[in-house]
């Protein structure tokens, strides 16, 4: 029988000692959406080949794994026409079937929750793998910034309990953004490739975007201009208002700032110490499905960004035929889970932990006391190893000790004394 | 863009009610196996095809879902070889690969907890779905029956935990499966197909295997004295000593009977009145790939068989290329989701349940005061929902109260008396 011992590449395996970090937050990043009020729904991992088509996943949808049709189906098919359907890229596909699927059994406005495997064939490569775990929630039918609001605050409130010390979150608007490059003369049907470069902003600096901006053509005039509204980012600002006012731009609909400070000024009275809230002009966030605000979270002890989002209002629409407002947020799973390894995080044990080791030679009514003892124990509210003591017993402490067993009842064979000599 | 809104053919959707039950049954579960000391691992969803097709999977194998092969290998592949990989169609195989390629890193007897989803392409019928959680309890490395005896107090912890009454499980051997049909004459080259008759006893009545054994051809005198060694099976037993005495059965190893007696026994004095233990030896357990002890959980109230398992010595070992004993339950996940949602179970709700709803025109301090007293609330612990008044308020409510939530904090706009008049 062939049979291969390594995972399939590029697929994920999951160690004891990493589940036990996993588990732990997943149930904190549960916990805390459901106090947000969250609902919690799962949708399938296989998704039809032409919702994953659809064009809204962009580069993703190079990366799907497909899969091959069945019986008669597969006989019937051309080579071109193998797979009728694949293994999800994103949650946000399967949300916009599944609501347009259930629209009428679900509260509106509608707060859901994800957390589940996507798949992406891409290029292997250290810490990142091709089968992980996504979790987003998005706030469907609510086209007020209540819903910024709220998947503000719980996404604070899941970073809070995971006790990942200060965050920044960095908001913009996707109008803003482009009313900004507007102002400057530079023209509305090549936005996209200014964001590109604009959002390379931290890597390159004001002077590099300037650079690449004059080699990809755009008017000098209008570079420079842009530009100099940039001037001073860096500085936290709390405003976009007073943004704009001290740059002089104008042309913005004083609608999109309110709306924008708003949040702004709620989240940051009502997070205080535990994060900074700021506005930041550079921010463009990739997909360019976004439509309103736009948001990004970082770590400040960890300089990684851990979870982002905006407002999408014509995504799902477009899915179901009718307007939508929706607002989302991804929480990069993988990205904290590798963070807490990275940091040799413990997760802390509430309960009593015991190992009990029997020597392969006790007498039978021995081990039936140890199976009595553990029992209890369980009962108490231990958790508790019962298992053959091994010949080297010091190594198997130490390895049980390192799975977070603090006690150990050893049963001898009955001529052996305490110590384990015979 | 052309959208299909239905899932896959036989794809499961879980809405917000469904996962709050399946999540609960999901941390009972983890927390009464973590209790044992059972280690959660995860196992990637896609696998070799090599592996899935070693011939142990039986009939699941005509059931993958194959992945095409992507890039270069795909446009190098001949029409019959387009698939490398498939997502897996039980947890067995993918816990051989996981044990295979990380033994050195794990503790030996290790106690395995996988729950994940698997994937069959069986015919969709009601309740069945082709997408599906498995949840399997294995203990690799241990030879002797301490292994049985933990996986039933397991198991039968997690069903206390789930309240779902009082449960029997069924136990019986392989082996002794096997020597009391060779006891009557029964050729040994045929036994599986015995024992496949011998599995439908519930639904045909001990007349009805007689019939079908006859019917396939056994020799008459054969069949006779197989079919009295079940006179009275139906008996509450809780010795396989006592019941193979009482039949004259000879030529089974004492040790094996003894084995099996002793699981009897031992998990029958500590589960008391919670479970009822039997001696049943006309437990077959479908796979032919157990070697020992086999055992099956039934609920009393609902008839269902919720877990069922076995000692399979042989086959991690044909996988490694040298011997390790394993012992494994699976826990029927699904089975036991749709006994609690047939049964109306409600998820006990331990904490304060909030929904504050704002009329749309309620003034902006108001609004901000609601999302300060939701965050309150949050902060002591409740689960709060701030949403918009719906002009259909009574309904909104309504729908609210079968989500779950008990307290209403209505906010209206100024001019608006208390009752939502204006």
């Amino acid at each position: 029988m062939s049979f291969i011992k390594t995972p399939v590449k590029g697929m994920p395996e999951q160690l004891p000692e990493d589940m036990v970090i996993r588990e732990y937050v997943m149930r904190q990043i549960k916990d805390a959406y459901r106090t947000y009020g969250f609902n919690l729904i799962e949708t399938p991992l296989i998704e039809h080949i032409e919702n994953l088509t659809g064009k809204q996943g962009g580069e993703n949808e190079k990366l799907i794994f497909k899969i091959l049709k069945r019986g008669d189906k597969l006989a019937e098919s051309g080579s071109e026409d193998l797979c009728d359907s694949g293994l999800r890229y994103d949650l946000t596909v399967p949300l916009a079937r599944f609501y347009a699927n259930n629209m009428d059994k679900l509260p509106s406005p509608f707060k859901a929750f994800q957390m589940g495997y996507s798949f992406r064939a891409e290029r292997p490569q250290k810490g990142r793998f091709r089968q992980f775990v996504q979790c987003d929630i998005d706030i469907l039918g609510d086209s007020t910034n209540l819903a910024e609001i709220e998947l503000i605050l719980a996404t604070s409130e899941m970073l809070s309990r995971l006790n990942l010390g200060k965050f920044k979150v960095r908001i913009n608007d996707r109008r803003l953004l482009k009313e900004m490059a507007l102002f400057c003369g530079l023209p509305a049907d090549r936005l996209d490739s200014v964001f590109i470069t604009l959002d390379k902003m931290d890597k390159v600096g004001l002077d590099g975007v300037k650079a690449m901006l004059l080699e990809d053509g755009f008017d000098p005039a209008a570079v420079e201009k842009y530009v100099a509204l940039y001037q001073g980012v860096n500085e936290v600002c709390q405003s976009s208002q007073d943004y704009l006012t001290a740059r002089g731009i104008t042309g913005v609909d004083p609608a999109v700032t309110e709306n924008l400070d708003e949040i702004i000024h709620t989240t940051a009275d009502l997070l205080g110490d535990k994060a900074q809230i700021v506005f930041d002009p550079t921010l463009v966030r990739g997909m360019s499905y976004y439509t309103g605000p736009i948001f990004e979270v970082e770590l400040e002890s960890f300089g990684s960004s851990v979870a982002g989002g905006g407002r999408y209002d014509d995504m799902i629409g477009k899915y179901l035929g009718r307007p939508v407002p929706a607002c989302g947020f991804s929480i990069g799973f993988e990205r904290i889970f590798a963070v807490l390894k990275d940091n040799h995080f413990v997760v802390p044990e509430t309960v009593d932990t015991v190992a009990i080791l029997i020597d392969k030679k006790a007498p039978r009514e021995k081990v039936r006391a140890a199976i009595v003892e553990a029992t209890k124990l369980r009962g108490a509210g231990a958790r508790v190893l019962i298992s053959w003591r091994n010949s080297n017993a010091k190594f198997q402490k130490e390895q049980l000790r390192q799975a977070g067993y603090q006690r150990f009842i050893e049963i001898f064979k009955e001529t052996y004394d305490q110590k384990g000599n015979a």
